[in-house]
């Protein structure tokens, strides 16, 4: 029988070189709440870590639709970030929160569908 | 001048149809912690959520090495996982646990390297 698949999820992972802010934990917190807001996702929680004076903050937010995290590197001049959203969350405006307000020199990203749904017809044994 | 480049940190995507457990957050938090301990990582906080009886569960350890998270979807017999490793992690003892533990059917996983650390001569302008 016949069958639609779509992907569970989309996965994007961001770098970014020369990026601002690396040691700041409330302005990467924003950065992610802020991400979360424009994708039209629902944050469960905000969990966040600095590394200590002159290093980096790492932190996540769980979503209902499943997660953003950032972690950077000041000593690289480096940020990952990696926004992983199903539903019909909004990758795109998340993705260009985050890249506004990093103002990084060099970013990549790469977008990756993660799982197979099957929208019709019975599945497969 | 000459250098040499290194990746920051790797970071796999695994996605797994056909697992055990997907429904179970103490199952699914334990994989996590016990993928973390098997990479040499150092647990900063686990985050767990459960959307309810029958559907999946969502969590993510933040490390001092960056995070791993496992998003379920029972309804469609799917988990993804990403694990996301710096330093001297060992990132492959990490996905054994894990595809031990799932006993998935069909997985698949995508391994990329984040970041670009120079490790000698003078960072280029």
């Amino acid at each position: 029988m016949a069958f639609e698949s779509v992907p569970i999820g989309v996965h994007a992972l961001l770098d970014f070189h020369g990026a601002r802010g690396l040691e700041d934990l409330d302005f990467v917190e924003s950065i992610l709440r802020d991400a979360a807001s424009a994708a039209g996702a629902t944050i469960l929680g905000a969990h966040m870590h600095h590394f200590g004076e002159g290093f980096g903050v790492t932190g996540v937010v769980l979503l209902a639709e499943s997660h953003m995290s950032i972690h950077t590197w000041p000593e690289h001049d480096y940020a990952a970030v990696d926004i992983f959203l199903c539903g019909g969350s909004n990758l795109q405006a998340a993705i260009e929160v985050i890249e506004d307000r990093f103002e990084a020199q060099v970013a990549s990203t790469k977008v990756i569908e993660r799982g197979e749904a099957r929208l019709s017809g019975e599945r497969a044994a």
